[in-house]
């Protein structure tokens, strides 16, 4: 096996790490006692950090970034010649977390084996290192050690929190617990709390390590061996997680029966083998066992809470933007989770934009370089917004609403239908457009000066446009419902394009009417004289401008007509408090008494539960 | 914590394990030596396994059931007073293996440690037990001990081989090695080898066992402890993967602070946590360390290739019916891979049923109750058309056909569709049913003496009435085509009632038309002149026999006339060969010459690729 060959085979998130010393690290020490939530206390905390950039004279550009269980302070490259960083594809000159715009802190966290106190660091009581005497810790003390670190630095207030993982569970600490200061936050791929599954993980890594023979209750540090093999068979699991089902099979199945030869006292009859054994040993000349454990209850033992309801009261109360990303082949924190999240702040009025990018990379995605061309800009684009610059990141080519959208119907008369649409929204209301596209409407509500605007969209590169547009999306199937909005939490709901689209209208329209309280929707009209003519004349499926597509191949599974529309609003006690008929191939409106039924090809309705 | 609590919180698809005698027992000896697939031999092979039921006098009705990797020969209970057995839901008097019909054998499996030879045997060689010396074993080799076992009984074809997991493996081998002593073979839960996220670990649980200080070499069998440790974390890794993340929240996540109180050395800190303790200390009072690595190495190495092309080498050849299930929920052996071995059948034309089975179980839910109300009677119906009185088994109920389909169109017709389809159909031709629902036309087909009929149907329970009628079913979503079938492989494919359901009807006629050397197809007719009256009278989207729903609930997401689906063959390069013209409700065929497309409310064509 060349070298080469074997490099690919091992390259991975993690691969890069570094185990000596950190030549950039800082070291804050403080030397007042730091209470614990277990409450025991900690006399004296060092925090090893790395900056990069520099903080501006208002002291707003400052940016965390919090490392997830294994990780360390370097989150990048200092400069071409330093090592490189965990996540070096995201911060940097030009990168999404700008060090040329930004200051970026990252500091290890209290627990770990990188430069902060931990349990490695020496017990004053004995003068040895602590090992298993090092006090319980929670992610509430990590963020309560980084608090002292960022006013240390002379930072009031962070312009963003941002991690991943473990490193989510920080951010989502530092809103629960300090939302006053920060504007923005970031969390990708984590979790209110562990699933029983990937918590189940945990337990048996931790098993692993502490009855291994030489872990001696912790107190390993001058043997010849630590528990080396346990911790090695705890990272093998970790890496096991990390990774997707579908990533896994990419990476092992072609060569399932040509393990590399690694030098190992594990088992390396498979290909995966080998990797797994390679891994577990590389870990152990870099970590500490004792860390492992602390860091791992720590983050087993973040709990947010299980409901909603409880999540709700826990981050409702921030001041702050949030972005929250999760992905789909992740299934240590599955998307779920971050849609709970999202939930609760949708729930709680916060500004929010959120999105499951698709992904083959398992957990392991936030590192890697794969989906990066998505979530990365996602990332530029929200910091650029919460620093109150973001539409003047807009790309020159997204000024044309709607034409992204599969279900666009209208080809020329764009702006009858905006027009409209507008007139119909009283000045000043909150709007929610669901199916919002590129988000062209509600960069027109924008500038009006309307404040609490919001989108909701499947498209992850429509929302991509919105968040660089400075808009806030969530990212939510229609045909699912509406389940994260109270009731009537917006004076109008937009339902644009969209609902000869959708299978299940009934209980879309039910959604719609609960949480707007009123509803715009546009309905195409299968009435309309032309169709109908070409119906009875052709015998054949009529096609036209607002329903341009063929009838095997049209994203437009649901066709009828006004009175259709109008039926089934009565029949389901929704009030019709307005119609504006149009013929949008003419370009003009019909009054109600020339029949719309027949002369309209689409009308736009103001509803909203009788 | 109370005991019944305890009870219910610990019960699971492994707690009625016994680790005593097996009473029931009986033992088999055969001197000649077994050689085995790694080129060894074993001298001497003992064999322990139950009976139940009687073999009938032409040796015709014996099941073999294979067990998963820490299974044993107590599959069932003998009576009332007997310990439980692993599957007492499938077999028993009146169960689905019904030992009143059948005669029922399970052996435990080579290199096992439950009477079995197995490491724990004595060694000739030495005197001592076999330890790590017990020489590599491979499915193959279990396989070829339970034939000498089956022939010893005087079993010269067995009715079937039934078994899930690494069963499953077992009766894929006998399909590949011995096909022509098996009338029937029923895999669940199983997979042609592992994906490398389940080999991953197996590997990782290995590690635990061979790297426990305890281990020794495997010669730990005169210790006081073996790698007890080992082992343990094996097995909890092991329950994980048996549970699927749902059924592990809902067992978990409310009680998630407070474990039960278990006599353990393993942390148990969380519910999760006491939960895997108990049951990793529990297995190792049962279960032998050396035993675990044999039989899981074997599992592991067993691997009828990656793709589906050597997979069709490896079944294609068996004259034996087939019947694959597989779970929704199952990650250890996903779907996915039982629809490898399903397409690897169906492209050898073997007679095969497959159904996944909706389930929140996990891989265990092959040995739950929880679904067993549909998985169970598949079986049922599959061993009865197996034993040759298949259709003796149906329920009353199930004589109408079609009326259970959602995209059911006639309402009082049916013998009109039903004699047309019949009459277009060549006697004898070979027929594949897409969307054949609960298997009316196939019946009938049957009953006319059609030999190689198949359907394609999505709802499961219409594919248990399928199997109970004693019909070959495969379930799939014609959305995603006929991809497991090859090019011409049936004489006609009827697509009965469905197009208009159908999103992507392009991609689903182009594979109707590669499967069928000819297809007919049934198409609800839009421009039948009382649809258009009524669109044209009353302004709304028409409703009729063929078109029973409303716009916005109906399944029917297509809608054409006949002049659009001739419109639409001629652009695909689609021949129609012949066109029955229907008005339904008439009850009357309508001459070509009488305007079909206004004066036929459906039509029956017969097309083909030019």
């Amino acid at each position: 096996m060349s070298e080469t060959s074997r490099d690919d085979f091992f390259a991975g998130s993690d691969e890069n790490r570094i185990s000596g010393d950190l030549p950039h690290a800082q070291y804050a020490t403080f030397d007042e006692p730091l209470a614990l939530e277990s409450g025991g206390e900690l006399a004296s905390v060092t925090v090893a950090y790395e900056t990069y950039g520099r903080l501006n004279n208002e002291t707003s550009n400052a940016v965390l970034v919090c490392h997830a269980l294994t990780g360390d302070s370097h989150v990048a490259r200092h400069d071409a010649d330093d090592a490189p960083g965990w996540w070096d594809i995201m911060v940097g000159p030009g990168k999404p977390i700008d060090t040329d715009r930004f200051f970026v802190v990252c500091p290890n966290v209290l627990g770990g084996c990188r430069g902060t106190t931990g349990p490695f660091s020496t017990n004053p009581a004995t003068g040895r290192p602590y090992g298993q005497d090092f006090p319980n810790i929670t992610i509430g003390d990590m963020v309560n050690a980084q608090r002292r670190l960022v006013e240390h630095l002379g930072i009031e207030r962070l312009l963003a929190v941002v991690g991943g993982s473990m490193g989510g569970h920080q951010c989502l600490q530092w809103a629960h617990a300090h939302g006053e200061a920060v504007a923005g936050i970031a969390v990708i791929a984590t979790s209110p709390r562990l699933t029983s599954q990937s918590l189940a993980f945990d337990v048996v890594g931790r098993n692993a390590i502490r009855q291994d023979p030489h872990f001696n209750d912790g107190q390993y540090y001058g043997q010849v061996h630590g528990p080396d093999t346990g911790l090695a068979i705890a990272r093998m699991l970790g890496h096991i997680t990390y990774l997707s089902p579908v990533a896994m099979s990419r990476k092992f199945e072609a060569t399932r029966n040509q393990p590399r030869d690694v030098d190992t006292d594990f088992e390396k009859e498979f290909s995966v083998g080998s990797y797994l054994a390679y891994k577990g040993d590389q870990f152990v000349e870099r970590f500490d066992a004792n860390s492992y454990i602390a860091l791992s209850m720590a983050m087993d033992q973040f709990d947010l809470g299980e409901g909603v309801e409880t999540l709700t009261e826990d981050l409702g109360r921030t001041d702050s933007r949030w972005l929250v990303i999760s992905f789909s082949g992740d299934w240590l924190f599955p998307p779920f989770q971050s849609k709970q999240i999202t939930h609760a702040l949708v729930q709680s009025d916060r500004p929010v934009s959120f999105c499951n990018i698709q992904s083959s990379c398992g957990h392991d995605a936030f590192l890697l370089e794969d989906d990066f061309d998505r979530y990365g800009e996602m990332l530029r684009g929200f910091l650029a917004n919460v620093a109150g610059d973001g539409t003047s990141s807009l790309p020159e080519n997204i000024d044309e609403p709607y034409t992204q959208s599969p279900t666009y119907i209208f080809h020329r008369q764009e702006r009858l239908d905006y027009q409209s649409i507008m007139e119909l929204i009283p000045a000043g209301a909150s709007v929610l457009d669901a199916g919002c596209g590129t988000g062209g409407l509600l960069t027109l509500l924008k500038q009006r000066g309307h404040e609490r605007i919001m989108g909701v969209e499947l498209d992850e590169l429509n929302i991509r446009t919105c968040i660089r547009r400075g808009l806030d999306v969530v990212q939510r199937d229609l045909n699912r419902g509406l389940k994260w909005f109270r009731d009537g939490q917006f004076d109008c709901v937009v339902l644009s394009h969209t609902i000869q689209a959708v299978y299940d209208v009934e209980a879309l329209m039910d959604e719609l009417v609960r949480v707007g309280k009123r509803c715009i929707i546009s309905v195409p009209n299968l009435g309309y004289h032309k169709l109908v003519e070409q119906l009875v004349q052709t015998g054949r499926t009529p096609q036209a401008e607002t329903l341009p597509f063929k009838w095997y191949d049209t994203p437009n599974i649901r066709v009828l007509t006004l009175n259709d529309f109008q039926d089934f609003c009565d029949e389901k006690g929704i009030d019709i408090h307005m119609m504006v008929a149009l013929d949008t191939e003419a370009g003009r409106e019909i009054p109600h008494d020339q029949h719309p039924n027949r002369n309209a090809d689409l009308a736009i309705y103001v509803v909203r539960r009788s």
